[in-house]
C-alpha cells in the first residue's frame, strides 16, 4: 500500500487539507493493542512513544531538527554509562551486580486499592454507592493478573515514565491530536511548572526574551525569571494573542535596543488562557503558527485547561445548549491543537493531569519530536528522574484498567457539564450584581477564569492617582468587603517597565460553591461602586 | 529558665562536648504532640518545620548568613505575588476567587488503601497473613478521622510539602540529628537526584568546581556538568575521603591555573558512600567538617544509605554480633551526622525514602538553616511544586498514623539485618571465589556495594596495554560468563583529562538473590582468572 502524499502546509490555506491514513480512533485502540500483545514491562524497562503508535506515523514526513536551537546546558547532556550498561541486561541468564535497584521484597507496601467512580456515574454520592475498587498487589505482573504492579512502580523507573501510562498518554495524545508529522513522542512530566523550567533549559540562554499573551501565567513569567530569561508581551484581544501584533514584534525586532536575540520560543496558553480565560478560535491558532513559522519560532503549547472546553454560553435566558451526544462528538467540539497542526514539529505540547484527574497526582506529560523528547529525558535522568510510581499506578488502573480511553472522555465530558454550570452561575452572578459601566467581560469559553476589566477612568481619582494605586484600593476595598479577586497586574509578561493601561481583576470559578460564588462577587459589586462613588 | 551555653566548636576537640537542652527523643514525641494539640492543616496549608521543633531550638545560635554563596539564580527569586496574597485567606468569612485550585468534589478518588506490615511483622509473608489496612477517605480531616485526607492530597501543595509530612520528618530529624544550631528547617524533595539539581544552581555559577570523593554517584557528577560545573575529587582510603587531601588540594588552589575560583562546596556520600562502599567514621566526619571551616565550604551531606548501616562484619567463620537490642540503642549504632555537628549551619542534608521504603515514592527531604530552605522551596514553586500527594498521602498514613517514629526505627533495624545478610553472602562468595592476589576489598560497613580492586598491574597485557583497555576486556569477560558488573571508571569524578592508576569494579549486594550473587560472584572469578591467565 502506498503512502498518501502529505501535502505541504506551506501550500495550503487550511491544514485541514492534509490527508493523513489511519488515526486512532476510540474504538481502534482495542484492536491495536490486541495486534501489538501484551504489554511486558518491568522493572526499569525503557520505553518509547514508538512502541504504541500506528503505523500512519511511518508515513508522516518527519520533524524539523532544532540543533541550532538547543542552548549550551542541553547540547552538553550525555547518556549516563551506567545507563547504557542496561542493554547487556537482556542477555540471557545474565545475573547483573550492576545496579543499586532496591529488591521489592523489601516495599512495605503489599497492596494498594482505590475507590473510583463507575462510568457514567461520576459524582461523589454515586461513587460511594457504585464506585468500583481497583486493586494492586505486589506481583500482579508474575500472577498474570495485571500489566503493572506495586514491584515495579515502587522501583526506580526510566525518565520516559513507565510503559504503562506512555502507552496511555501516547494513545490519548494520537486520538485528540494526530500530530501531522511522524516522529512525535510523549514523555512523562511531575507538572508542566516542572517541564517549563526544563524547556526554558533546554532552549533558551540567559538574557533572552520568551514571546507570550502580555497578560500570562506568572509562574511562567517567575520560572523564567531566575534563569535571565524575560517575557515579552503580545497583545491580546477575546480570542488570545493577536497573530499580527506577534509577526510585527518579530519583524520589528532590534536585537541592539533589546540587549538581546530576536526570540526563538513563544509559549502560549490557547485554551480558557490564564488569566484572561481567552481561547484562541481554530483560525486564530492557524494564523499564529503561520507567523511562527515565518520567524522560525518554537512553539509551547501549554494546555492545563484545554479540556475544560465549555458549552457555548447562551446567556441568563436562553436554554442551554444540548450536551455532547457521543464520545466522538466530544472530541469534534473540542478546537483543534497546535500538536494537531504542527506539520514542522515545532511544537512542544505540554498536558496536565492536574485539572482534570487531580494536582496532587503530580503527573502531566509533553509531546514533541524525537529529539527533544530525547534531550527532554535526558534532563530528566538528571533531575527529577520519573513522576511518582504510585501515582503512575493509581492513573494506570483508573485510566487504562478501569474506564479505558472512552470511560476517560465521557469523565471529560462530565468535567466539561460541571465546569460550564459553573461558570454560568459566575456570570449570572456578574450580570446581576456588577455595575457595567465600571466592570465589563467576555463570557470564557474553556478554563477556570473569568476577567474583568474595569474602567478605571470614571475613577474619582483617575485623574490624581495612578492606575496600579486605583487598581490597590479596588483589591483592598474587596477584600474588607470579604472577598478575594486576583489583580491584573500580578500578571504581566513584561515584569519591568510595564506601565499598564487597562485595568482587570481575576476571578475563578473552579473554587467556590455557586451561592458562595454570588455571594462573592455581589460583594466586589459594593467595594467597586464604594471604590467609584456609585450609589 | 536559663539557656545553657553552647559552647563553639572550633574551641573544642570533639561537638559531643556541646551541652544542649531538651534534644527530642522516641519517647517525647507525643508529648510534644499533645501539648501543641492537634494539627490543623488544610488545602495547600502554609507550613514549617519551626512549628514541629522543640523549644530547645530556640536557645541555639543561628546560623551562619550564605549570602555571599548564593548563585546570581538562587538570588533574583522574589516569592509570587500570588502566594503573597494567601495571607488574606485568614479573614474570617472571606470568600475566595484567588487560586485556581479546582475543587476536591471532581477528585475521582473516593477512598485510598494500602496493606502494610505490622511491626514488629516485616516479611512479605507475614505481611499478606497480619499486614494492616491503612485507609484515607476524600474528607476525614472535616470529619474527624485524621489530620490528612484525599481531599488535601490531591489538590496543590505548597513548596515546602505538605504539613503532615513535614512534621514527621523534622521530629525524625531532630531525633536523629538534633543540629546544634537553632534555625535549621526542612524542605520535601521530589529525590536527592532532584535536589542536587537545585542545589547546584542555588550556590553555584557555570566554570565553578565542587569538591567530591575521586570516585563517586555518577548522577551527580552528570547532573553538574551540564549546568558548567566540574566536580574535582579527593583521594579516598577504607573510610572515605581523606580530610588532608582535601585541605591540600584547597590550600594550593589555583584558581589561574584551573580556570575556576575556589571551591565552595562540597559534595559527599559519607555512609556507605557510591561506588566504593566506603563509611566515614565519627573522626574522619569531624576532620572534614574542620576543613570545611577553615577554608569556608558549604557541605551538600548526601545519605540515601544512612540507615542501611550494617551489623559489624565478623568473617564466615565467626558468630554475627547481635542485634541493636532496642531502638534507642539502634540509633547510639549509627555513627553521627555532619548536621549533628554542624555548629555553623553549613551543611545541607539530603535524606531519603528511596533505599529505605521504596524509590517509587520519589519523596525525600532535605535539612538546612532557614535561609537556604527558603531559596530552596521558591525554587520548588518554580519548578515541581512538592512531591505528589498521593506518595505523601502514603507515606503518612504509614510512617505516621500507623507505624509511628518507633514502629519506622524497628522497620530500619529489620532493613539493617537484612543488607547485612545480604552483604556477608556476597563477602562469603568473594572470599570462596575471587583469586586474592588479582582482586582486593573492604567490607563495606553501609550501603549497597562492594568495591572490588583489581590488581591490574598482574595482567599479562599491563605494559602494553591501557588500564582502560584492560578494565574494558574484564568487563566484557564478565559479562560473556553471564555477569554484569559497574566498571570503576564509571565513577570518577574527574570527567575530562583523568588517567586512572587503580582499576575498580563496582558489585552491588541489593538486587539479587543469595544465591544469584553466589553465582554472580563465581562467575566473576572464572573471567577475571581467564583474562589474568590464572589456573
Amino acid at each position: 500500500m502506498a503512502p498518501p502524499t502529505a501535502i505541504d502546509i506551506e501550500g495550503v490555506t487550511d491544514t485541514e487539507a492534509i490527508v493523513l491514513p489511519d488515526p486512532l480512533t476510540l474504538n481502534g485502540v482495542s484492536a491495536r493493542r490486541a495486534k501489538a500483545g501484551k504489554l511486558v514491562a518491568g522493572t526499569a524497562a525503557f520505553t518509547s512513544s514508538d512502541f504504541f503508535k500506528g503505523s500512519s506515523n511511518t508515513w508522516k514526513p518527519k520533524a524539523k531538527r532544532w540543533d541550532h536551537y538547543l542552548s549550551v546546558e542541553s547540547r552538553s547532556r550525555q547518556p549516563s554509562s551506567l545507563k547504557g550498561a542496561a542493554k547487556f541486561l537482556n542477555n540471557p541468564g545474565l545475573i547483573s551486580l550492576g545496579g543499586g535497584l532496591p529488591c521489592a521484597e523489601y516495599f512495605p507496601i503489599e497492596e494498594l486499592t482505590v475507590k473510583v467512580p463507575s462510568p457514567p456515574h461520576f459524582s461523589e454520592q454515586e461513587t460511594k454507592e457504585s464506585g468500583t475498587v481497583l486493586k494492586a498487589g505486589k506481583y500482579d505482573v508474575s500472577g498474570g493478573h495485571s500489566a503493572y504492579d506495586l514491584s515495579i512502580a515502587l522501583n526506580y523507573g526510566l525518565g520516559t515514565g513507565s510503559a504503562q501510562m506512555i502507552r496511555f498518554v501516547t494513545e490519548h495524545t494520537e486520538i485528540v491530536c494526530n500530530p501531522p508529522y511522524g516522529d512525535w513522542q510523549c514523555a512523562l512530566t511531575v507538572g508542566s511548572t516542572h517541564a517549563l523550567d526544563q524547556t526554558f533549559r533546554i532552549f533558551c540562554e540567559r538574557g533572552d526574551y520568551v514571546l507570550s499573551e502580555e497578560y500570562t501565567f506568572a509562574s511562567a513569567v517567575e520560572t523564567a525569571l531566575p534563569l535571565g530569561i524575560k517575557f515579552v508581551g503580545i497583545k491580546m484581544d477575546a480570542e488570545g494573542l493577536l497573530a499580527e501584533d506577534m509577526d510585527e514584534l518579530l519583524t520589528n525586532w532590534d536585537a541592539q535596543a533589546r540587549g538581546s536575540r530576536k526570540p526563538r520560543v513563544l509559549y502560549t496558553v490557547p485554551s480558557g488562557q490564564n488569566p484572561t480565560g481567552a481561547t484562541q478560535s481554530k483560525s486564530r491558532r492557524h494564523a499564529i503558527y503561520k507567523v511562527a513559522q515565518k520567524h522560525d519560532i518554537y512553539i509551547l503549547e501549554d494546555e492545563p485547561y484545554y479540556f475544560l472546553q465549555m458549552q457555548p454560553y447562551t446567556g441568563p435566558n436562553a436554554p442551554p445548549v444540548p450536551p455532547p451526544a457521543s464520545n466522538d462528538e466530544f472530541l469534534k467540539a473540542l478546537i483543534p491543537t497546535y500538536l494537531s497542526m504542527d506539520t514542522d514539529g515545532r511544537v512542544l505540547r505540554m498536558d496536565s493531569f492536574s485539572k482534570v484527574i487531580a494536582p496532587g497526582t503530580r503527573v502531566g506529560w509533553i509531546t514533541a519530536s524525537e529529539q527533544i523528547i530525547e534531550r527532554y529525558v535526558r534532563h530528566n535522568e538528571c533531575s527529577v528522574q520519573n513522576p511518582s510510581g504510585i501515582s503512575q499506578l493509581v492513573l494506570y488502573k483508573l485510566l487504562d484498567e478501569s474506564w479505558g480511553h472512552g470511560g476517560y472522555l465521557q469523565w471529560l465530558i462530565n468535567l466539561r457539564l460541571e465546569y460550564t454550570k459553573r461558570r454560568d452561575v459566575l456570570l449570572t452572578a456578574c450580570e446581576k450584581y456588577l455595575p457595567k459601566e465600571i466592570v465589563s467581560w467576555d463570557p470564557p469559553a474553556a478554563g477556570m477564569f473569568l476577567w474583568l476589566k474595569i474602567n478605571w477612568t470614571l475613577h474619582p481619582a483617575s485623574s490624581s492617582k495612578s492606575i496600579t494605586a486605583i487598581e490597590e484600593e479596588i483589591f483592598l476595598a474587596a477584600i474588607a468587603q470579604g472577598v478575594l479577586v486576583s489583580r491584573g497586574s500580578w500578571f504581566s509578561a513584561d515584569r519591568s517597565d510595564f506601565t499598564p493601561t487597562d485595568m482587570f481583576f481575576r476571578a475563578t470559578f473552579a473554587a467556590a460553591t455557586g451561592e458562595k460564588m454570588a455571594e462573592a462577587i455581589e460583594r466586589f459589586g459594593v467595594a467597586v461602586r464604594e471604590c467609584f462613588g456609585l450609589e
